[in-house]
């Protein structure tokens, strides 16, 4: 098993972090704009790419602490993975301790999505930070796999 | 041991970017630019940033294909790993295979870095296509650790 792994820090709140990882309103303006669902503890949120999508079951959702995914729908290589999401204070920053975990093994795809994951955090952070993200379709292309 | 993946495609030719990844000048346009040494298979390149610094030992250097470096000075956690570059051509795209391998355990710090590494990729991938990158200590600050 093996894992994609990030940190960033966001000028903002933990509250604010935690809304940007659990509202729909709040993940369309930072990951995908076509986001559906409950980002509630026990509910299912439905991210819809161009090429396709991700559906994650929230297994846990503790208010401005910690928030876990299981991805139940989706490619191959993704179902059954999680995506952990851990907010702490460091000076003015919340720090968000992000892993995708339990990918079954190194496929150039995992390369991909570790980019990808960093400029989504970063879309994140800008949307907490100035109120405007890049969610998918106007995300940052990194490559020929968008 | 795990590693850090990352995957962008830049627009450019294979020797445009191996020039990005072994030329001291150009590792300075987008990764430090207090970068010194020399690229070629055997060499040593330094690269200097605000808070401290890496060496790298160019291990393998195969022109327009593959680098591979062994850190030999910097961070605790950096010494002794391996940071590779493997190039291939997709549709308009050289892409770009990297891997910071050999971590020995999931500290904070690999997290940290592995954003990091996104953005200064990304950072490569300007200079390349535009002739203007983002090095140190210019570079997108992405948290509290900079």
């Amino acid at each position: 098993m093996v894992d994609i792994l990030h940190r960033v820090g966001v000028i903002g709140s933990k509250e604010a972090v935690y809304a940007a990882i659990t509202s729909p309103e709040q993940l369309a303006a930072w990951w995908t704009d076509d986001t559906k669902g409950d980002g509630g503890e026990g509910g299912v949120l439905k991210f819809q790419f161009v090429p396709g999508g991700f559906d994650m079951k929230v297994l846990e959702a503790k208010p401005a602490e910690h928030v876990l995914w299981e991805v139940i729908e989706g490619p191959d290589e993704w179902i059954g993975t999680h995506v952990r999401w851990d907010l702490h204070t460091e000076d003015d920053f919340t720090i968000v301790m992000f892993s995708h975990e339990g990918w079954r093994e190194q496929v150039p795809f995992m390369n991909h999505c570790s980019t990808k994951w960093a400029t989504y955090l970063m879309s994140m952070k800008q949307l907490v930070e100035t109120g405007t993200g890049a969610p998918s379709p106007n995300d940052v292309q990194i490559s020929n796999w968008h």
